[in-house]
């Protein structure tokens, strides 16, 4: 690997490339990683100075799990495993004990801070998580809040056909989990794809998607380098310091910037873990704001407040309530709970339940299903 | 480090914590890193069971240049340097021979496929790549382009205030260089907080600025996995395919979309390296489409046509020809070419010489500088 990397500094020195070249390097053997044919898929490594490579994918049930791969006689270090059902996976190798990304594989998602590549395999599951003909715009933009004392960042989809149509459009918020961003329905949620996919078919009615940030302290996802204040995310006060910013700040904000409807039932709320906690608190504190309410792997807990909760809800009335979760997430149980409370209390409701645990697999199922039942 | 993961593995499935959370690993110990203190910066990893791990950072003149880092008695290795001159940098560590990143340093740039942890040194020269108070919006675009054959990115930043004004805006076209894409300039390139600073300051009018994808093969960034028309972006007819669809198919796309004023006079073009030879293509082919014309480290041969190329650009009228260039640049040269035609061929123009190469520390300085003097 040194030597490699001496090699290709030289080759560098010698054309005079640049910094921006650099994104060539390690490419000089021509191999493929990951590679799918038919039902198996293979990955290598170009890596002759190693001792041990392993492969880590998230499909594998345990970290322990981990797949040798085998050295050639080129130096090429490769495995060829049965394809995991098709979806979004993320995987690296560990090269001697230590993490390292796919250098040829330059599909790469941002999950927090680390830096994973994707293996995406393709299937009907997963079909629209590819780029169709007709694409949105995903922007970024920044909004004041005086609730958070800061400018914040915020991501924005609008579908196909917005800057020059004069319509007007429904809105659906979309909140990310705990460690997740602004950025994290956009990068591993594949939010834009979907909702082209599914407006492109004729299966979702074209709508703006809004994908705030759910940390208060921050103004932006941490890689954009930007000072953090110190609020504790855990604190009910400061988790509704966050919703009341949402409804009072980004709502506003959102109608007065795009062609957004600005009623009742042009707004839907969803958002996984704790963005499903914060779908629980806004429309509970805020029960005329949302017509559909879709909490993902989140659930509740059993309280005192929440028939009163769930009824406020029913009173202010609403369209869709929809809950998603899978039978091996942690917050399963959470979410029996909710779905109880809410059969107890006479609200219509979904309780659509899939295979798996708390992970993107199922996050992008949902919005993959929920977003085809909004302002219908 | 395979305990390390092992540990932090096992913690996050005692709590339950999802593939997000892992945005957590690796930062049991409080460690920081890099460590900024007066004239010194610290690098700090936390890396027991290495044997030896080097820093590499693009301050370094050469890749030997690597810095050992030392292991103290808790595992943390770590090492302090005298801080190179305020800028951005990028560094990475290498931990027994393999590349690997910072994992405590939210800070991260793609430089094409790789993903290089920043070093960003506070001082006068990099005040203005740091978020100002008004921040424009950053968005991700599709335009179709028949000539290419495909439905392809371009980043658009818009002005603070673009959405709720009703103003119409001059459009700078910013193009990048080989081993690039649509998104090096908002990344490396920090051009939408160079904006926002100069724009706030008074010290640039508010204008869009439009970043294309120059690899005609490409539909957007490797990184989005779709499919690359096999395009040799050598040959001549091709870098002018792209061209002709930044004027025939971008430009009238931009002026649709957005309040551009479509006029020459609210039109400037730059570009870095490759991106100069196609703002160099783009202004002798449609001499009467741009009134600023900013080559950026890319120069020009001397040629049969040269003159002629000049003349017609001279003939249609333009406002500012300015040429950017470092002295250790390997284009230096092909600069000096075009600075003595233009000067034989009695065409007003600035050659705005830094220190140093063919790098993004040149390239954010002079759209820093030359973003100042547009459209007034």
């Amino acid at each position: 690997m040194k030597k490699l990397l001496f090699l290709a500094f030289a080759a560098m020195m010698a054309v005079g490339a640049s910094a921006q070249e650099l994104a060539n390097f390690g490419r000089g053997q021509q191999i493929v990683s990951p590679e799918i044919k038919g039902d198996s898929v293979t990955f290598r490594l170009n890596a002759n100075y190693a001792t041990v490579v392993n492969l880590y994918g998230n499909w594998m049930a345990n970290y322990t799990d981990v797949v040798p791969l085998k050295k050639g006689a080129n130096g090429i270090w490769e495995v060829t495993i049965a394809a995991p059902e098709p979806e979004i996976y993320t995987y690296n190798f560990i090269v001697d004990g230590v993490n390292v990304n796919d250098p040829v594989n330059y599909m790469v998602q941002r999950d927090g801070t680390r830096y994973l590549n994707m293996l995406f395999v393709p299937g009907e599951r997963s079909a629209n998580y590819n780029e169709t003909a007709h694409r949105g715009t995903v922007s970024y933009k920044w909004y004041d809040s005086s609730i958070l004392g800061s400018n914040r960042r915020l991501t924005v989809y609008t579908p196909y056909g917005y800057e020059t149509s004069k319509k007007s459009y429904p809105v659906l918020y979309l909140l990310h989990g705990g460690g997740g961003d602004e950025e994290a329905w956009s990068s591993m949620g594949r939010a834009a794809q979907i909702m082209d996919n599914l407006i492109e078919q004729g299966k979702a009615v074209p709508m703006i998607v809004v994908m705030p940030n759910g940390n208060p302290g921050q103004q932006a996802a941490n890689t954009m380098g930007l000072p953090v204040k110190n609020i504790d995310t855990r604190a009910p006060e400061n988790a509704n310091l966050y919703v009341k910013s949402l409804v009072n700040e980004i709502i506003p904000f959102i109608e007065k910037e795009y062609r957004a409807i600005p009623k009742k039932a042009s707004r839907a709320i969803s958002g996984l873990s704790m963005g499903g906690a914060h779908t629980f608190a806004a429309t509970t504190l805020f029960p005329n704001t949302f017509d559909y309410i879709l909490p993902l792997s989140a659930g509740t807990r059993e309280s005192e407040q929440l028939d009163a909760q769930l009824q406020g809800i029913k009173k202010a009335g609403y369209k869709l309530y929809w809950i998603g979760c899978g039978t091996a997430d942690f917050t399963y149980e959470g979410n029996q709970i909710l779905d109880r409370a809410l059969t107890r209390n006479g609200m219509e409701h979904t309780f659509f339940e899939s295979t798996g645990g708390h992970e993107w697999k199922n996050w992008r199922l949902y919005l993959n299903t929920f977003a085809q039942l909004l302002f219908k």
